[in-house]
C-alpha cells in the first residue's frame, strides 16, 4: 500500500484540506482492525470503555497543546462549524441583551447576519469598504457599553485576513471562530470565553467541531427553550456524548494533536507556519506577475490569496499546477482569484514546489 | 493488509455499527489517493468537481435503492440524527398547530420529549406501560382532529421493537425516524413524508443523518425564524452543500448503496435480515436459558433484546462471546439483558456462530 505515497500531490485546498501522510497511514494500517479489537474504529459504540478511553486521551492531548486551564470545557460536537453561528446567540442572549460583531470577511459577515436574524447583534467595525483586504484596526472599533460578547474571526479563510491582535476588551466575553486557525499558532486560552473551529482544516476531516468554553460564560447563561442538541450545556453535561459523535473524526483528530505534539507541539509549527507563508508572500511582492492586496499586517499565515495580474491566465495557472501535483489553488467562488491555503500539514517543500512552478509560469 | 481480515470479529453493537469488510478494504485501498486525485476522500473540497460527481452518484443510488419519486428530497446532513427531534417540530409547526407521537421506545419518547419542549405536541398512544414490549395497537391510537404530523420510530434500538405495519393515516403527515432500519427492510416512500436516519446503524460511519423529505410538506410550512442550519429548506436549496458536508461519511455511504445493489438490492438484504433474525428468535424462544420478552408480532429484524433467565450469567456470557469474537452483546444502559444487532452488514454466518455458543454456553 505504501507505494501510493508516491503519487501524493500537494493539496492546497482551504478544507476539507491536506492531512499529514502520516497520519493516512496509520488510520490505514488500522482501518480493519483497531487496536486488536476485530473492529474498525468506525464500528466501536460511542459508550465502550474503548471509546471513552480514546476520547479522554484526545482530550488530554488538546489541553497540553493549548494549555487549557480547567474551568474550560472541550466538546467534540458533530456536524459543521457553521451551527455555531446560531447556537452563541442562542445560548448567550436573552431578550434584552445584544452581542458585538467584528466583520472582517465573509465568515465574520456570515456569523453577523446569523445573530441577526436570531437575536440582538451590532456591527462593532467592518473592512467590507476596503472588500476585506485588512482586519478592522481597534481605533474604528464602536464598542457599545452592555455587549454581551464580542465576536471575531481571527483568521479569514476566504479572504485570506488575519487579525494582527487578539482584541483587548474589558467586561465583555470574547468569541473567536478559529476554524482555520486553530493549533496553528501559540493562543492563550484564558484571552477567550469561547473557541470555536470545524475540523476540516487543521484537525481531522470535516464533519465535527470543536468548542472551547469557560465554564463561567454557561453560568451566566440564559435558560431557555433552545433545541435540546443546541445547549452547550447538553453537551458539557454529557461529556459529547449526549448523541453519537462523529467516532472517525474524533480519532483523527487524536492523531492529529499527537503529530503536533511530536512537531514539537505549537510553537515549533507556527515558526513552520510563519516560514511557508514568508516565503510565498515574499516571492509574490516581488514578482511582477502575482499580486497580493491584503495590507501586509493583515496577512493570513494559512489562506494566502493572490491574483495573476493578467487575470486572463487563471484557467491556465491552475491547470498547469495541477498536472504538476500542485492541487486545489482557485480562489473562493465568492472572491475569485488564486488562494494557497498552508495549513499544519502542508510541509515547506509543498509552498518551495508551488514558488518554484509560479516562477516558471512568470517566465512563460 | 488484507491479512487483518482474518482477525476481524462479529461484532453485534448497536451503533456504530459493523460494517461490510469489502468496503473497509476499498477505504483502505484509496485512503491516500482516491481515484488517482493524488489526494485521499478526505482531503478533497466539497465545492470540487470530483465530490459533486460523488454525490450526485450517492444520491442517485439511494434514489435507485428506494425508488425515492422525484419529488422527494434526498438530504445528506452533518452530526447526528437527533437534531432531527428538533428540527421536524420547528420547521413544521406553527404557534397554532399539533403534532402526535407514537411511544414504542426509549427513542420515539425522547423525540415526543423535544418537540414538548419547542411545540405543542400530544401522545397519540404509548407502549411504556409495558415495558415497551410491543407497539402500541392501532385500535388504542387516539389520532386528534388538525394534527399536522404523526411521528413515529418503526423500529426501536434500544427496546428491540418493530411497528408490524406503517400507519395508515388521512390529512396528517407522516413521519419516521428510520435512524436503525433504514434500508433494512422495502418501504414505499411515498407512504411517508419525512424520513431520516443516522449512518451509523446501515449506513456508513457515525456522524451523518440523511433525511428524504417530500417537497409539499416545505411548501406547507411556516417560515419562522430558526437558525438557517435547521431549515430543511436551506439544505434543500444547497443541495446539503451549505456547510461543509461529513465528506467522508458521503463517500463511505456510497459503498454502501454500490454493496446492496451488488447485493440484489433492499428485498435481497430483507430476505436475508428476515433468516438472520428468525434463526435467532427461534432459538432463543425454544431455550430454557434464554428469554425475549418482546410481542412475537413486534420483534425487531435489526436490533433482538434477550435475558438470559439467570441474569447473574450475564457478565460470563459477555466476556465468554467476547473471547469467541462475538463482541458487543450488552443490551443498552437504559434496559439491561443482552442485545444482538444484525444490520446489513453482518452475515449469516455471524448469527450461526452467535446461536451455537449460545447453545454451547447454556449448556455449561
Amino acid at each position: 500500500m505504501r507505494h501510493l505515497v508516491k503519487t501524493r500531490a500537494y493539496n492546497f485546498g482551504a478544507g476539507p484540506a491536506m492531512l499529514p501522510v502520516e497520519i493516512l497511514q496509520e488510520a490505514q494500517d488500522e482501518l480493519l482492525n483497531w487496536q486488536g479489537q476485530g473492529m474498525s474504529i468506525m464500528e466501536i459504540g460511542h459508550r465502550t470503555s474503548q471509546f471513552k478511553v480514546l476520547l479522554e486521551s484526545i482530550e488530554a492531548d488538546l489541553r497540553t497543546l493549548l494549555s487549557i486551564p480547567k474551568d474550560f470545557h472541550v466538546l467534540f460536537l458533530g456536524g459543521a462549524a457553521r451551527t455555531q453561528f446560531a447556537m452563541i446567540p442562542m445560548n448567550l442572549l436573552s431578550a434584552k441583551d445584544q452581542a458585538g460583531y467584528l466583520i472582517s470577511g465573509i465568515w465574520s459577515a456570515q456569523a453577523y447576519k446569523e445573530a441577526l436574524k436570531l437575536s440582538q447583534a451590532y456591527c462593532v467595525a467592518s473592512t467590507e469598504s476596503t472588500g476585506f483586504t485588512e482586519a478592522p484596526h481597534p481605533s474604528e472599533w464602536n464598542l457599545q457599553d452592555h455587549t454581551r460578547y464580542l465576536y471575531y474571526t481571527p483568521n479569514e479563510t476566504i479572504n485570506g485576513v488575519r487579525f494582527p491582535q487578539v482584541p483587548k476588551i474589558k467586561h465583555t466575553a470574547l468569541i473567536a471562530d478559529m476554524t482555520s486557525c486553530l493549533l496553528s499558532e501559540p493562543i492563550q486560552i484564558e484571552d477567550y470565553d469561547l473557541i470555536f473551529a470545524g475540523a476540516q482544516k487543521n484537525i481531522a476531516n470535516a464533519g465535527m467541531t470543536i468548542v472551547i468554553i469557560r465554564q463561567s460564560l454557561l453560568d451566566e447563561s440564559m435558560p431557555k427553550m433552545i433545541p435540546t442538541m443546541m445547549d452547550y450545556k447538553t453537551h458539557v453535561e454529557e461529556q459529547s456524548l449526549y448523541a453519537t459523535p462523529p467516532t472517525f473524526n474524533c480519532y483523527l483528530a487524536g492523531k492529529m494533536f499527537k503529530w503536533l505534539l511530536n512537531q514539537g507541539g505549537v510553537d515549533a509549527v507556527y515558526a513552520q507556519n510563519r516560514l511557508k507563508a514568508e516565503a510565498l508572500y515574499q516571492y509574490i511582492d516581488q514578482s511582477t506577475a502575482y499580486e497580493c492586496k491584503i495590507e501586509p499586517s493583515a496577512r493570513s499565515l494559512m489562506n494566502v490569496c493572490f491574483h495573476l495580474k493578467d487575470s486572463k491566465q487563471e484557467q491556465v495557472f491552475l491547470e498547469k499546477a495541477a498536472s504538476q501535483g500542485l492541487l486545489a489553488l482557485r480562489g473562493h467562488r465568492l472572491v475569485g482569484g488564486l488562494r494557497a491555503s498552508l495549513y499544519n500539514a502542508m510541509p515547506l517543500a509543498g509552498v518551495e514546489a508551488l514558488i518554484q512552478f509560479m516562477q516558471a509560469f512568470a517566465k512563460e
